[in-house]
């Protein structure tokens, strides 16, 4: 027999915002860790949760991961990206632009399009430092938009790349992190969901 | 016999960027109507220049054009603006979300991504006020990434419908715009291009 669980809805009219998927991790973090405060769940569409007495109080999600695959592969940045796609980051560059965009989100635009120019103009400006440049600034935008609501202390569910990047990114503007492993999270979480669906299959494990 | 017009290149580190069309229109613009100061040419990659004395001082450009079409055709937000795509904007959500991106441009990630939620949550929330919302937040945004450099005045060299739609952005949040069509100022810049490289072609005009 399949279940599905069901995600979250956050029906508010100036904050409308849903969640499928991560209230699993969050269960698992929950029950597992007593985790609570600010979370982020890095991803295609960055989740930021405020969790208060094993309860989401609420939470925003950031096109962050979605807008980086397709700045990277289909816009005019492809040209001066694409082929450090998979390599490992350049720090420098990477940091440098984080704190670029927390600093002044309102010319993302601008510095994107910069990324181009750069690589047109500046021989410096190889694919590999462009590359971390654009994840840099896109991840630097991510947190300028939560810096209101995020406490200094954040929960890091992820695993990999990513959460390395967002370890990094986090820490090099002032934030403290604690990586909790999404993989983990997710079987907690699933195991508990079906636990509670299916009684006997808990006793068996 | 067939010329190919230069464009501009401006080589600073802390904001390199280029010109690749726009200087035609620019010298048209220039020679046929005077025009100084504060210039905005939207497109694909919008530019903003500042004119003083017939010359050109400086420029940034913004992906706003590209980004817009990517999110509208390529990203989960197609699913729900792609079925007005071309309709006529709704002011109001248009105003709105311009208004928003202008007062806080760090919340971009997170209102792109409203869209889509508002969409599955709000009934009001169908594809042509989430359109033009998309279209609001952009054009919000690039305009709070020029405010810095930007006088009160613009002159906004544009046709059609994406003249309309900046001319709108920018009246709402205090700018006052001076339209010069586009397509005339390609003209006259090519035709004064022309002129100079060509001096008998000038005479039998």
């Amino acid at each position: 027999m399949v279940r599905i669980l069901p995600g979250l809805a956050q029906r508010k009219m100036s904050a409308p915002d849903v969640m499928r998927g991560e209230e699993t991790l969050l269960l698992g973090a929950v029950l597992e860790r007593g985790v609570s405060g600010t979370i982020c769940l890095p991803g295609t569409h960055s989740k930021w949760v405020t969790i208060d007495e094993a309860e989401v109080c609420g939470f925003s999600t950031s096109m962050t991961g979605e807008i980086f695959s397709l700045l990277q592969s289909h816009s005019v940045l492809a040209h001066s990206v694409q082929q450090a796609a998979g390599e490992n980051d350049d720090d420098e560059a990477f940091q440098s632009a984080v704190r670029e965009a927390v600093n002044s989100p309102e010319k993302i635009l601008q510095a994107l399009f910069s990324v181009r120019s750069a690589s047109l103009l500046q021989q410096t400006a190889t694919a590999r430092p462009m590359r971390a440049r654009l994840s840099g600034l896109l991840l630097g935008l991510e947190i300028a938009g939560v810096r209101d609501i995020a406490q200094e202390q954040v929960t890091l569910i992820s695993s990999g790349q990513l959460a390395h990047s967002y370890r990094h990114a986090l820490e090099s503007v002032g934030f403290q992190c604690k990586l909790i492993d999404a993989d983990e999270m997710v079987l907690a979480g699933l195991c508990h969901a079906a636990g509670q669906i299916w009684p006997n299959l808990k006793a068996e494990r």
